[in-house]
């Protein structure tokens, strides 16, 4: 099976497989400052909540080793001020915020002095991070894999695969090794507008990897769950509050009302480290806005405005279960004994 | 209030404003013969269930008028040639196969031995088609304004306004009037891929009668109607069946899920011929599979299939009411004694 190096370190910087241009061009760049990965980020060159997560830890790396402090007090003065910087690039994938404390904590825990020692530390956390993500991907792959159909169809949003993360991916994940294990089955793909990550990016990862994919706008979705064919819908997330709403590439919410309209399983594929405890539901997942010109880009009446968020948050009750790095996880989610929310 | 001609006969043949350039150009172009007509309708540069009634129906006065029949007989052989041709542009919308079958039957009717006769009869009728529409229109738009908020967001999809009929169209009617009342509102148009008629048409017409548009994609509707700031969705239809299922433009299903998990009051808008009592319910009405190409064209890796049904249908149980040049119409319709649907 062929599969993308969606983002790697190398000795020149962070190099990405840029997205944009995809599938026309497989361009691959290599970003060698931390401005240069803020509009990567920004720009969706590299995206997905846990690519984005590797992307950024690595992005710390480069950050300090541009910046040269010249001791651990500047080194330590330095980190949080790149960190802030990437934080902010997107507001959405709980994964970049995380990778990032992760990061900052492993350097914290590094009592060293030496600068080198701190720079070694950051970059090791960082690869710990990306394998970590290439290992989770499995996990989720062989937690899924049981509830793809074989022989049947599977739908799915945006683009959730090994384009999305450092590894074999979330949602696609356990097509990958459900073929592997030689089911046979076709992908939708809901093409997802504006930025198309399902027609261009899931489309062309399936294409590589010789399984059927078949494109649809969004709008046809609903009809083609009322037709029978669809034996599961699987999409990923960028965060999951406590008590299971997940936020996630708009359209999801819609997909999802259509597949209880149907009673067709509807799962969500996605590390653990995308739950987000600390928000209690979805109405506190704090809800990107891309901009109007993603939307209106050429074909909209000049001055005409558009509305353009990134995500949409799916209520738990629509989510059959979570397929997680540490097994399938089924909402609604008990509240402990001690009071606070259980997770899984 | 600014609106366009949307179908028109002239001496030289029928006048259309070409949809496919909007928003970026405005032209009109003047379609000599049935093959330019059959072009003009497949590629949708003059589309809308009741605007294409209007524009086949003039598509017989000139299919004929080029035929040059030297008598009755040869007239009433070339009728049905037309007719087939015409009907066979686009298999969805009622309003085109009605439109014909009124015209040559109002042909037949007319006794007279005289060629010349007969195509004044049939213009004749295109004529009344026509200028039928607008009042149409003009009646949907007074049953539907007391829906439409003062001061709220109203939701629609696809395009049926005047670019849709001979008027100031269906689902648009309603705002048209209600803005030239007084009413003031913002309107939110579902972009609707694969041809982007809300973005490019409705967004076109809204602005030039000077009511706020904006665009979302589909995919951002549910979470738009989940935000509590849409008061009422409204839309058009091409075929509504007996029992109140409703084809329309695909992606309408799924907006009406959408409205429904939230409460939000969803109605169809459509003159009252767009009801086919022959057929009892939605599973019978024909969908028509469009071109793959409109959904991958230039942006899905070549060789990746696409899945392109221009519409879908929306089940009776969704649709709080039809608005109609009847007024307003609120499903379910009962069995007449008789044991014939009632409809309205």
């Amino acid at each position: 099976m062929k599969l993308p190096g969606t983002v790697a370190w190398t000795e020149e910087g962070i190099r990405i497989l840029d997205q944009t241009l995809l599938p026309a061009e497989v361009v691959y760049r290599v970003l060698e400052t931390i401005e240069e990965l803020e509009e990567a980020i920004r720009a969706l060159r590299v995206r997905g909540a846990p690519a984005l997560g590797v992307a950024a830890a690595y992005g710390l790396a480069l950050a300090l080793r541009k910046e040269k402090p010249a001791d651990r007090a500047a080194f330590m003065d330095a980190l949080p001020r790149a960190r802030t910087r990437l934080e902010k690039t997107r507001p959405t994938a709980v994964n970049l915020a995380w990778a990032l404390a992760r990061c900052e904590e492993r350097v914290r825990e590094e009592k060293t002095p030496r600068v080198e020692d701190l720079h070694a530390a950051l970059l090791d956390e960082a690869h710990r991070i990306s394998e970590e993500d290439r290992l989770l991907c499995e996990r989720i792959g062989e937690a899924g894999e049981p509830l793809v159909p074989d022989g049947g169809s599977v739908l799915t949003h945006c683009n959730a695969g090994a384009l999305a993360t450092a590894g074999i991916g979330t949602a696609l994940a356990p097509l990958y090794r459900a073929w592997k294990k030689g089911k046979r089955f076709e992908v939708f793909a809901d093409e997802t507008r504006p930025l198309l990550q399902g027609a261009r990016l899931t489309a062309w990862e399936l294409r590589e990897a010789g399984i059927p994919v078949t494109v649809l706008c969004e709008g046809a979705a609903a009809g083609l769950l009322a037709s029978g064919r669809v034996g599961l819908v699987l999409v990923g997330a960028d965060r999951i509050a406590a008590n299971g709403d997940t936020a996630n590439k708009v359209g999801t919410y819609g997909l999802a009302l259509a597949a209880a309209a149907h009673d067709v399983p509807f799962y969500v594929a996605a590390p653990f480290s995308t739950f987000d405890p600390g928000l209690p539901d979805g109405r506190s997942i704090p809800i990107e806005l891309r901009a109007e010109e993603e939307v209106t880009g050429g074909r909209a009446p000049r001055g005409v405005r558009a509305w353009n968020p990134a995500f949409d948050v799916t209520p738990a009750r629509l989510i059959r279960g979570f397929v997680t790095d540490r097994g399938l996880v089924r909402p609604p989610f008990e509240r402990r004994p001690g009071g606070r929310k259980r997770i899984g």
